[in-house]
């Protein structure tokens, strides 16, 4: 044990007067205070030796020094001999070679897969074949602790099922954000590279967790300035930031860069000038960055450039682009959200219509990033077609932890359940392995490069996320890319332990809240397969009126469809058949109103309002009662959350507590316009159990939130 | 002493590894290292009373219990009794009237000042005449400890100089800021009023820490919006936190808002439907904000509306204002930056064009707040001829605390020397105070109201203002608002000690680099009274051959006035005569080349190349001498900074080392452009002891921040 001095006891004692602020998010390594159990894992953890030399063993041994101590609440040394009772070693040090670790299994770690083993010496056995993968061991293992796990008899094998694990920062160059509800960029542009803000490590770390090894820090909607000198050396120094920590820079690149920064007249794919351009930007940007991972590029949508603007296709714009990173290794990542303003056809059918025909036409080296549903990060959406249409592709996942439809920073939404709903879809393709999960981890069709993004929740606001909840979303997220089966329960139990401790009604409480969140925003947002309701631009509240933007497709009327007969998007063959796009087996049961799943009825059926539901309640009653019940369940969320005042300390309690109102104002804002509005066609009462509306639909439908967040403001 | 299980000491020890990030301000109550003065302070502090109740005294309680725990290592226990070492109590408690205090002296303290005594029985008594004063009476009593002071035989009286000590936020309700270099605003009007930042209280008790009693937390360009029912909603919630620290809640008041909200066809001051209109909306306001200040009015300059636009005057459109106000007891700030563009006159004589002539026009409850300099800012200004030119007019100081102008948040440059500067010129009026202090505090005239404005440097960067130094410049003005006459030395000395502790090592060397800091900016920017060479918009870098923009004042070139002859703008008789403004001893000393003082020169006078300075160089010499000099003094402190290396804290040592590196890049970039730039007209050689610059002039020409924080990009 160290000795301290009563002053610096002291010292350290009042800086903790101070509320917590979250700023610690799952890494906090709260002391393990069941003391029986402490004193098992000290007696079973003495010392630890990670022998190595390099920036990664540093990150490691710190790590554990760290995590340990502070759960453990003594000193557990860093020994010198491989003796110690933990031992972190790359898997060609002779402890590995000696022991029963076959070659296979080791070999089957790759490069970033990791084995924790007992061995018979009564040591903890910790190896990797890279310092990367031993890294992320002792996450795993430090985790282990956090959650009271047993350490006895160790025996785990961890590999990655998806190669790159990565979040999207739709954040812009002046360090706004679109969609970013926890403050702004935390990304300094101006002060680099001179100048590192301690975050970026602290960014890095909390990534590396998880498992997360990729980063986009910019906006898909790009600024090519970022593929400019001045710029490039800021890049060069943030991924000398993250390397240590496994996390790969990639870039988003604007499609007109070469006409903007490059002087060229063109930006035609199919030009050799063209083509040029990029192969010696690409060099370039490797000279900054050697292990510089690609691009990420949004073309083509709303209001991108692209190769359409030339006449080509997408498998065009991608290649040219691949080609030039081939060499270095590099990737092109082309998203698949490729909506045209001017193309008549259902949003929901217009990805597959241009991507299903280039099946088999994109280089190795490109992946095709597609939205979890076909319209846009709804509360509720069926999985998007595309990911049973194309099996010669590399598919990737592109989900939002940033909650733009979902409550953005001021309602507490778990999203792991969001998540696994689409990740355990059956596509219906032709497959033991016929799950989404299956398609994004390559187990559907062995396609060469695996990748899950997510556009990410993280901005300058203390806690990171803004509702300190939205970490869950970051941890659920992460965890999933390494392991797509990981239960949404399981998780939770994790993070619960990991962020609030142990204490089982503490426990319970907040596992039971976050497990219901997403069916309460749900209900009282878009129940029943409603979606894109929300307001314009800004999509903060509820604007279901909303029928005089410029295309129809901007209009929440396009959408619900609200007649006096009743309400919901035809999507069945006698509608826009997107539900066409789907394999066989899953069209079948999307097309029947017997079968359709009702969480999905009005996303694929146009019903009648006294449509009889499985409930017993016509469809109307059915609606009204949703929406209220996402209320009630937003006041028993309240009332639990009270249940642990005290229990939580006074900071994160009181941020939680006044989010909870926040967003029972809301749910019942949410729920009464939406009523109010939708009865202007159905004409009925609202069935018992109904609160009355606050205000008038006139009231609802002229609030203004000229600066809600998210978007440039347009006041 | 308090009962600390060892978990609780080792959990809390760990929270500390993490490097210090600068957030506790000047508030860090480290310990008193030095054992004897610990123990002589303990042993005179057994023990604290603080009979009273409500918010203010709560706070008073615990600033007491934190402070001098933190600081003396031991548990100060809160007695009950009077008899306690320390009493604090409002004057009129008994030990007050039965001790020889006399009632003159309390009727001196006012609203807001204290008197600390040491009394017959070993008792150290704090008194006040309120709440409010006994909280700035606390945080004096703990800066004696902080800055190491005896508090034996104590007999402090303290009383503000000047009523109203003001921050002005430059932020937009979208969280962007103008001239903001620490982040984005801290002011989350999305999530207010249910969502209450714990910022919010800690910024509030960091002013009160320094006496600063009033804020606008919104720009002077302002956005009638927050004129509205749901801004007023979030404005009573702030004001509500901020009560029990003494923090007045005023707002900017754009003078079209009865236009632009109120539905009226004008915004004439002297339509009676506007006035009323006014009247109205200042009642609305007092029933969210019962103790509502007022409005700060930035009218008629840089676009915004006015009372010009109507063929009125600024005492028309202030009086209406101060009319509305009166019944309340608001108040009306008007600020005299008031240059326009169509006038073609030296912008350096506007504002009294303008205001001189309404002298003793303007309501009781009107202030005029004047900046430091007629021009904007710059790094060295003589002070503004209003300040001695209105004699029965309420006049009132604006000084910028963020660094538009003074490197922005890259840049070390302590303030105080410049605030002192003005504070301390003479104005040359036929009075025994003649200072611009004694203007502003009221002696000079006894003018009925004072106020001393600060345009904030805080953002939401997690020190506060960016750069860690940026903290001792809202330091100074804070103090200095409180009492204009206490020394630039003192200050720093203060802040050094509250913020770093009082190592002699570490406290004389952090002071030279701070006490120096201003001058090597100054040097390295625009020497000997050059000004006003800033790039175009966000002021970052030099710009001095900038010629190209609309109006003649917008450019450099307007400013420096360099040909073949010489430099400088010539403000004598002979060229604007804007040194015709000053009273007649000040305008004589500033007119002639021999008593204006050098650091004046070139602000005042257009001279030759060849000219002789007091150092026996010729001007240009002396000019490119000055700019090596602040080059080398900023690698002095980057030298000086290093020996500091384990006496700071990694986290703010190594903070302030990157910053220090970018400052001298900046600055050598300064001299450098600037130089090439002058010696185009000079067509002279540089002096021995210049460096080589390491661009050319047209690299330095081309290059483009489009980015660059503190306005509105623009790309």
């Amino acid at each position: 044990m160290k000795k301290i001095g009563l002053a610096v006891l002291f010292f350290l004692m009042m800086g903790q007067l101070l509320a917590d602020d979250g700023h610690q998010l799952w890494l906090r390594y709260d002391p393990v205070e069941e003391e029986a159990l402490r004193a098992d894992y000290i007696s079973q953890i003495q010392n630890f030796n990670v022998p190595g030399e390099g920036a990664t063993f540093d990150l490691i041994r710190e790590e554990l020094g760290l995590g340990l101590e502070k759960m453990l609440l003594s000193e557990i040394a860093e020994s010198q001999t491989e003796e110690a009772s933990l031992l972190v070693v790359l898997s060609d040090h002779t402890r590995v070679s000696r022991s029963d670790i076959s070659k296979e299994t080791l070999s089957s770690l790759g490069e970033e897969g990791y084995l924790i083993r007992s061995n018979e010496q009564n040591q903890i056995l910790l190896t990797a074949n890279t310092p990367l993968g031993l890294y992320y061991g002792t996450f795993h293992f430090l985790r282990r602790l956090q959650t009271r796990q047993s350490i006895n008899d160790l025996d785990i094998v961890s590999v990655p099922k998806v190669e790159t694990r990565m979040l999207n920062h739709w954040d812009n160059l002046d360090r706004t954000s679109e969609r970013g509800y926890a403050g702004f960029a935390i990304w300094d542009w101006h002060r680099l590279p001179d100048y590192l803000d301690p975050i970026y490590a602290e960014y890095a770390r909390a990534n590396a967790s998880l498992g997360i090894n990729a980063t986009v820090p910019i906006n898909v909607n790009s600024n090519a300035l970022i593929l400019t000198p001045m710029y490039l050396e800021k890049v060069k120094a943030l991924a000398d930031v993250f390397r240590p920590y496994g996390i790969k820079m990639y870039l988003t690149a604007r499609f007109s860069a070469p006409v903007q920064i490059g002087g060229l007249k063109t930006a035609d794919p199919l030009d050799p000038a063209v083509a040029n351009w990029w192969k010696e930007k690409v060099d370039e940007i490797y000279e900054y960055v050697p292990d510089f991972g690609g691009f990420l590029v949004k073309a083509n949508s709303e209001g991108q450039p692209g190769p359409h603007d030339y006449g080509r296709n997408h498998a065009d714009g991608a290649n040219m682009m691949a080609k030039a990173l081939a060499p270095h290794g590099g990737k092109v990542i082309w998203r698949a959200f490729v909506y045209s303003e001017e193309n008549p056809e259902d949003r929901h059918k217009q990805a597959n219509d241009q991507f299903v025909p280039l099946d088999g036409q994109f280089e190795d080296n490109v992946l095709i990033q597609v939205k979890n549903g076909a319209i846009d990060f709804q509360p509720r959406e069926p999985f998007h077609p595309l990911f049973g249409a194309m099996n010669k592709t590399n598919l990737a996942m592109e989900f939002q932890i940033t909650q733009e439809y979902l409550g953005q920073a001021t309602q507490l939404v778990f999203m792991g359940p969001y998540y696994k709903e689409c990740l355990d879809s059956d596509t219906g393709i032709k497959n033991k392995n016929s799950l989404v999960s299956d398609v994004i981890d390559g187990s559907a069709y062995q396609q060469k490069h695996t990748l899950m993004a997510g556009v990410a929740n993280i901005g300058t606001d203390r806690n990171w996320t803004g509702h300190l909840f939205g970490q869950s979303n970051w941890y659920a997220f992460g965890r999933l890319a390494w392991d797509p089966d990981i239960s949404a329960q399981q998780i939770a139990d994790e993070w619960v332990k990991m962020t609030f401790g142990a204490d089982k009604k503490v426990e319970e409480t907040i596992k039971s809240i976050m497990m219901e969140s997403r069916e309460a925003a749900v209900n009282y947002m878009t129940p029943l397969g409603l979606h894109h309701l929300m307001a314009t631009g800004h999509h903060y509240g509820p604007g279901p009126w909303v029928s005089n933007l410029g295309r129809p497709e901007w209009n929440p009327v396009y959408y619900h469809r609200a007649d006096k007969e009743g309400i919901g998007f035809d999507r069945t063959e006698s509608g826009s058949n997107a539900i066409g796009q789907y394999n066989k087996s899953v069209a079948k049961r999307f097309s029947s109103l017997k079968t359709c799943p009702e969480k999905y009825l009005l996303w694929f059926h146009h019903v009648s309002w006294d449509y009889q539901m499985q409930s017993g309640n016509i469809l109307w009653d059915e609606l009204a009662l949703r929406y209220q019940q996402g209320v009630n369940q937003v006041r028993d969320f309240k009332s639990q959350w009270a249940t642990l005042e005290g229990k939580v300390d006074d900071g994160r309690f009181e941020h939680v507590r006044m989010l909870l109102n926040i967003q029972e104002k809301e749910a019942i804002w949410w729920k009464d316009s939406s009523l109010l509005y939708f009865q202007t066609f159905s004409e009925r009462a609202f069935p018992d159990g109904i609160e009355k509306p606050k205000g008038t639909l006139d009231y609802y439908k002229n609030l203004r939130f000229p600066l809600a967040p998210g978007i440039r403001p347009q006041w």
